[in-house]
């Protein structure tokens, strides 16, 4: 039997489900390129232990396990799949060079203003101008999603062909939904959810949402 | 004579010439590698206009321009000079995965917070909470970067020989110069000494200052 590339996850994910988490990125990649693969998880405490932080000095989700190699960071961990297997980057160099780009632009320019909204409501939600603040967050998570739905037009993914790119951008994208922000751009709803209507995605989806099921009765 | 590419920086850089713009990554990775370049620089005004948006749809620079191809985002543009020049990129596969965990954990993972620094300082820095909420901001900082010198112990790289990930990782770190976070950890004021005492980091800081001091009289 083949030894399985392993990932790790949160064993009970903050954000109850909703694929939210890191480990989405890694397993939807995966399923993309149908390489099977096992899980690892893990509590909060366990992420901060010396054992994992060997894997990620940060002592977080998710981490890559493959023979000899280890990486962590979800953004990196997906574009070593997208570089193994078929699929998930453009053979044609200026193209290729294009879908790294938007991986870049979606963990650096895109995911900034939208993390910082999950620190406004979460990490600093009971200071007494957590409400003023999360105003201003949210103006400047506007911006950014009006650029990128100007980009994006009537096009069906970032740049040609569905990529590792569209599918970093999707799940980044996913972290504003239910504020209302998402819906102002029309553009990018139809984006998501021909991104979520992929097999794979659905796959990746189901997985981990399994996984919060079956730890938190 | 060759066509050289292009980048874009800013004409009157906000950090007044200390090597903070994120062009200052592209010039340090062409300058690593000797491939000379060409610079146009633009107005504030010039960013947001068609002409640059239709090179970056965030109406930021840098971006990159070689023949036919045209990119934005500085690590996407530096993997691209990487990739394409020897010296700033493992050849082992495994150590080449490595250098780009590292360039984005360098853009996801440790940027993020300092980052928000600036947020902090400049965006936000006249609200009545600044001051508070700036101590909040700093305290996130310190443990990335207690995390970060905690990798790199003793060693002078990140992983190995220094890689396109160190570029990225010492301008990252460096926009926190001065705050008094970094001499928290003098494993990480080395490390970056030892960046800027590179000949290349050198001559690429000399020529975004030479910008700032021709436009600024």
């Amino acid at each position: 039997m083949p030894v399985l590339p392993v990932i790790t996850a949160f064993e009970r994910s903050p954000d109850r489900g909703r694929g939210l988490a890191r480990d989405m990125r890694v397993r939807w990649a995966l399923e993309e390129v149908r390489q099977p693969y096992d899980v690892r998880l893990l509590s909060f405490d366990a992420m901060k232990q010396p054992d994992h932080r060997a894997r990620n000095p940060f002592g977080q989700i998710p981490t890559y396990e493959d023979g000899e190699l280890t990486l962590f960071e979800s953004g990196a961990i997906v574009l070593h799949i997208a570089e193994r297997h078929p699929g998930l980057l453009p053979l044609e160099p200026h193209a290729r060079a294009r879908a790294l780009m938007w991986m870049f632009a979606a963990v650096n320019t895109v995911e900034p203003p939208i993390f910082d909204r999950t620190i406004a409501l979460i990490v600093e939600g009971k200071e007494a101008w957590a409400r003023e603040r999360l105003g201003l967050v949210e103006e400047r998570i506007r911006k950014r999603l009006a650029e990128l739905a100007g980009h994006l037009g009537g096009a069906d993914w970032l740049d040609g062909e569905f990529s590792a790119a569209d599918l970093i951008m999707v799940t980044v994208l996913r972290r504003v939904t239910g504020s209302g922000l998402l819906e102002e751009q029309p553009g990018l709803m139809d984006y998501i959810a021909r991104a979520e209507a992929r097999p794979a995605y659905q796959r990746a989806f189901e997985a981990q949402l399994a996984v919060f099921n079956a730890n938190n009765q």
